[in-house]
C-alpha cells in the first residue's frame, strides 16, 4: 500500500494503515520551505526533510526502542540561539543524507533505526517551491512557497511546481506501480495532498498504476488553504487538477459531509463510491482517531467493489 | 576496566582496551569549551557532549550497523550558517538528555544505538571550567577554559577545576571501584588526563580502588600544552597533582623515552614499572596503532608484578 501527503494528515493515516499492513510506503511531499525544514533547505541545500521524519516517526515501531528514538528524532530545541526551533530528526536525517550521499539510502537508515513498518520516500528527487494563484474576492495573486500556500486565506485556482518537470522519486514511483491501495489524504488539501499530482512522473505512475485509490477528505476546513471549502470542493479541486485520474473510495467523516448527495455526486464524478465512516477522534478534537480510522480503511480496502459503504447524513 | 581521558587520546585507548575486554566504562572529561561543545554548552546550559561522542563512537560494534551510526555521530555540518562545525553525534547526545532528564541513561541509549562495547560516562555530572596558572619564563598567568590551556605555549604549574569540587558520576566512582584496571592517557596530559584527578570523589575512588593502575605516555610532546615536555616531565605533573596515588605501570612507546633511566627513575616514584612497548603507527604520525597498543595494553594487564616489562632506548 502507498500513501501520499505530507505533514500531521500523512501521519494520521500511516498511523492507521500500518496497523494493517507491513507493506507500507509513504510518498511525502518536499515542497516544505518553513521552519527547521525550510532553514535546513536554505542552508545546506537539501531536500526539506520535515515531512519525511514525521512520516517516518508514524511508521516506528511499538516499542521501547521505536518509542525512543521517535521521540528522539521529534525532538525540537528550545533557546535563544542558533538551534532555536530545529527539529533533531531533521538534522539527523540531512546528516545521512550527506554522509551516504543518497536520499532514498538515507531515509532507509532511519527506517532501521525506528524499526519502521514500512518505508518513508520523497515525491520528488529535488526541493520544489509550491505556488498558487489565489482569489480574494476580485483581486488575485500569486502565493510562493508551500508554508504560504498552506495559510492563505483566498481561494486557491490554480497549482504549479517550481521546476515544473521535477524528476519523481523512482522508488516511489515504483511503490505506486506494485501497490494495492493508494490513499491520498487526508492532509493540507493543495500543498500535500494535490501537490503529488504536478510531478509528472508520480502522476504518470498514479494514473496508470493497476492499485485502486482511496482519497480521505479532511475532518475539518476552519484554517488555512481550504477555509470554508466544502467536503465536495475537495474532489473538485482533486479533479480540476487531475481530470482523468479515477478514485476508488472517498473516505469521510459523517462531521465532514455537509450535503451527502452533492458529495456523493462529486464522488460519482471521479468514479469513487462514497464511503462514510466514523473516524474523528472521540475528544472533540479536529484528528482523526488511529483505530477508527484503521477500521474504515479496513471496510474500504476489503469491502470497496464488493459491497457499498453505508453513506450517514452529517 | 575503565580508562580515563578525553579526545582523540582516549579513543586511542578505548579502540585498544575493546579488544581485550567486553567490561569496559569510559570515564570522560566534561571540561571541553571549544568549538561544538563549547557552543551547545553556552547555548543549552548542558555538559559539552564532544568527548563523550568520540569516545562512544570509539567503542562502536564492528558491523555495518555500528560503522553507519558511529560515522553518523563524527559526521561535522560545513556551511556558511548556523550549524555550521556542529557534530551531529553532539546534537543527538544532547537531544537524548533533554528528553530522557538523565545524562547516563542518554549515553546508555547512544551506546545502544551503536552497539558499543563497554559504556561512557562523563567524569563529573555538571559542566566544568578548567583554569591553568601558567608560567611563561618569568611570567605568570592563568588561562582559562580547556580549549586555551589545551594549546598554552607556557609552562603549567598548576590546574584547577571551577567549580572546585564538583559531584562526581556516581557510577564513574562506581566503574572505578569495581574494576581490575584504570587506564589513564593517553591524551592532553593536564586538561583530559591530571584533570579527572580534580574532581573529588573520583579521586578518592582512584586512589582507593582495588584496581590496578596503569599510565599511557605521549607519542611526542610536540605542540600545546605539553610542549617539550619530555616523559619524565609528564610523570612529575602526575605526581606533582596527585602525589598519594600509586600506580602499577607506565605504557611508553620507545620513540617517547628520552633518557630511559630518569624516566625508569619516575615511573618507580610511582611504584609503577616501567613497560616499553612499540605502540606508535607505523606510518610515521604522531598515533597510537591499535593493534600494537592493545598488544601492549595485553602485556601490561597479564604481566604486571609477575614479569618486568623490556625497557628499550628510545
Amino acid at each position: 500500500m502507498v500513501a501520499l501527503g505530507g505533514g500531521h494528515g500523512l501521519s494520521a493515516a500511516l498511523g492507521a494503515m500500518r496497523l494493517l499492513t507491513d507493506r507500507l510506503t509513504a510518498v511525502v511531499t518536499v515542497a516544505d520551505d518553513g521552519g527547521s525544514s525550510g532553514r535546513l533547505r536554505s542552508e545546506l541545500d537539501v531536500l526539506p526533510p520535515g515531512d519525511l521524519r514525521m512520516a517516518l516517526a508514524a511508521l516506528c515501531d511499538d516499542s521501547e526502542w521505536g518509542r525512543t528514538w521517535s521521540d528522539l528524532l521529534q525532538h525540537r530545541f528550545a533557546s535563544d540561539g542558533e538551534l532555536d526551533g530545529h527539529a533533531m530528526g531533521n538534522l539527523l536525517i540531512v546528516s545521512l543524507w550527506q554522509r551516504l550521499g543518497s536520499t532514498v539510502e538515507g531515509l532507509d537508515w532511519v527506517g532501521r533505526l525506528l524499526g519502521a513498518r514500512g518505508r518513508v520516500l520523497p515525491m520528488a528527487s529535488v526541493p520544489l517551491v509550491v505556488e498558487a494563484d489565489v482569489a480574494h474576492g476580485e483581486r488575485r495573486d500569486t502565493v510562493v512557497g508551500q508554508s504560504r500556500v498552506a495559510v492563505t486565506d483566498g481561494l486557491i485556482e490554480q497549482l504549479r511546481l517550481v521546476p515544473a518537470d521535477p524528476p519523481a522519486c523512482p522508488e516511489a514511483v515504483q511503490a505506486v506501480h506494485d501497490a494495492d491501495w493508494v490513499v491520498m489524504g487526508p492532509g493540507s488539501w493543495y500543498s500535500s495532498v494535490l501537490v503529488h499530482l504536478l510531478v509528472p512522473g508520480l502522476a504518470t505512475a498514479l494514473h496508470t498504476t493497476t492499485a485502486r485509490r482511496c482519497v480521505t477528505l479532511n475532518l475539518s476546513a476552519e484554517k488555512g488553504e481550504t477555509h470554508g471549502l466544502s467536503a465536495t470542493a475537495h474532489l473538485d479541486a482533486l479533479r480540476r487538477h487531475a481530470p482523468e485520474l479515477a478514485v476508488d473510495a472517498v473516505l469521510v467523516d459523517p462531521s465532514a459531509v455537509g450535503d451527502v448527495d452533492e458529495l456523493e455526486r462529486a464522488a460519482a464524478a471521479l468514479g469513487a463510491e462514497l464511503v462514510v465512516r466514523p473516524v474523528r477522534r472521540g475528544d472533540g478534537s479536529a484528528r482523526h482517531d488511529t483505530l477508527r480510522l484503521a477500521a474504515a480503511y479496513h471496510d474500504v480496502f476489503e469491502g470497496t467493489g464488493r459491497r457499498r459503504g453505508s453513506p450517514v447524513a452529517g
